[in-house]
């Protein structure tokens, strides 16, 4: 398969999605979000990769929706577009594999909301995310979902607000990103990252990764009994039952999916 | 309209509201509570202002309720009192400008509460905060409210618990306020936020705050669908319009409410 | 009472419960997570003490559940141990005393979960912290629930998925920790806290602390209508009434449990 607007390959158990409209600061059109949605749930199906990491060609990671695309377009273009990019966020939930957003130059509106909708983020040094939306009469509504989620609330409407950059450094203190690296280390960090997931079982990453998010928006004690029901219920897989057997005879375990 | 507890001045398109009762460390009596609601929603079906500056006059910022005021009250008079801070927190939200906390001195109890409901926060190196009601066998409920959605549970558990103070780099740090400043900058630093945002179309900032509030008690992707229905109609509006055909042609907008 | 697996004494006002299966690492078995529910609701319906602070004997916090006793154990085995540890959570949120986490060495899995569940915790500079099931096939998921909730999502994602080990410095910076000491001073430090609540009325703590988690699962004013009815019916109380009294006489507060 072929994409338009991405790269993409595999490489040792985990994928490399690339936005791929350096022209264009990878601007997420109508056409590339759904290249990126249908690219995302075949890996979420095929299962040959246990990571995803998604990065940008060129010199930005992604500066957000095509501003010509939504000035040319007739309102219902406009939702459909908006529509386009909610499955992409959900694709990037529901597939088994965890997705690692590796950011460089900038992140901004909707290409900052794949940063924050991401299950974890590196950031260059240099990187710069911002929701700027309301230097153009338009709040970054979409972005807000997810920046709010992980900034807090003072730091996203900040953001939102002001439409100013937050630097890398400020990205790991609120919590968008997990690691900032120099720029020359960027790949090699992120590639770290993803190895050492993809060492694990993709049976115990994917039925983790989805209770994890199914917990996240319950109450306390409805999110820890599902989670103690769900936990119950996955000791009994084949990978955990190699897992714990592995750990008390002291020895690698051999996971299913290897 | 003149008030007895509040000054209230607007200046290029900023709203500055001053606690006015330096003698009472601008207690949040009963009196000022009404006042306060009064002046913020008639701000906002004015909209005359984009911004709204929350300040204090004389050493503190707030100290909270007038404990005075409580002791001598009826349990009716102190529901009173408590229901008529929550239609102040009500106004704060509801009004479609931003409101800025400008912090210096103390910011205690009911006083805290009403820095963690601004919208945003700056405050002078040397600001305090607390939530302080445990020492009077009255813990802190209704700061904890916006307390804990602000710095986190075990943050705010230990403002709640100990009452002590929390200076302000770490306010910052857990996410109570978003900038903090030398004593002699702080107005400064405030007005040059509120007028950063005062450039922006009141019509894209006050959808865009009702919108985030909406969003973000909602699940995940009931706020994204949310979200994307709501930005989607915004990209209609004259203002969004403009935003877009300006940044297109590389020009400034010229926003509907200017 | 005596305790086969934890070890209890009470000194001015404050409960200090003592994990004490240093050979197993305090291993939490279905024995010792018995006891320890059963512990901590005595010492809630007791109310001898304000406070209770929770560590370990020997080398370690606790390394989370004994997995032997999860191989050996047939699936309606370790659904009971799962649904037990559930009811030692819900013992620590349903007590009125605070319950302060003191840690040293590591604190992994069902141990890093103790840790995210309690009220406060303090930690020495060397303490660790992991959810490192994902390395044996079984992801972390019921100590994800408090976890997410303490330190936000990247940062708890991260943990989960990598199953690596986070320094007490970065458990401060992202909410697990209240504070972090050098190692010989973790026992002061953390008798100083236990004792800076322990001054106040354990009908204030108590109710303030079942508020506090009421209102943090509601929607934004929804949790501040609740908590305004509250804090409005608390100022009746005996205490509550003793003690802005005493403010106003500016001497110490007697409590009614002293």
């Amino acid at each position: 398969m072929s994409y338009q607007y991405l790269l993409y390959d595999e490489e040792e158990k985990v994928g490399f999605i690339s936005l791929n409209r350096p022209e264009k600061r990878n601007a997420l059109s109508q056409g590339l979000l759904e290249e990126l949605t249908t690219l995302l749930l075949k890996i979420g199906q095929e299962k040959k990769v246990k990571v995803v990491v998604l990065k940008g060609i060129g010199k930005t990671f992604s500066a957000g929706h095509d501003l010509k695309e939504i000035a040319d377009g007739t309102p219902q273009d406009v939702l459909k577009l908006f529509q386009t990019c909610y499955l992409t966020m959900r694709a990037i939930r529901e597939i088994p594999q965890p997705v690692i957003a590796q950011v460089h130059g900038v992140a901004t509106a909707a290409g900052c909301q794949l940063v924050a909708a991401a299950d974890l983020a590196v950031a260059a040094e240099d990187a710069l995310f911002a929701t700027p939306g309301v230097k153009i009469g338009l709040f970054c509504t979409t972005p807000a979902v997810f920046l709010s989620r992980n900034v807090g609330r003072k730091k996203a409407m900040e953001m939102l607000l002001t439409g100013e950059f937050m630097p890398a450094r400020e990205a790991l203190i609120y919590g968008l990103v997990n690691k900032v690296v120099p720029p020359g280390e960027l790949e090699t960090a992120t590639r770290e990252l993803a190895g050492k997931i993809a060492r694990y079982s993709l049976s115990a990453i994917g039925a983790g990764k989805r209770a994890f998010y199914q917990q996240i928006n319950m109450e306390d004690f409805q999110a820890l009994n599902y989670a103690t029901e769900v936990i119950s219920l996955n000791t009994t897989t084949a990978d955990a039952q190699e897992g714990i057997r592995a750990f008390l005879e002291k020895r690698e375990p051999k996971w299913s999916d290897d």
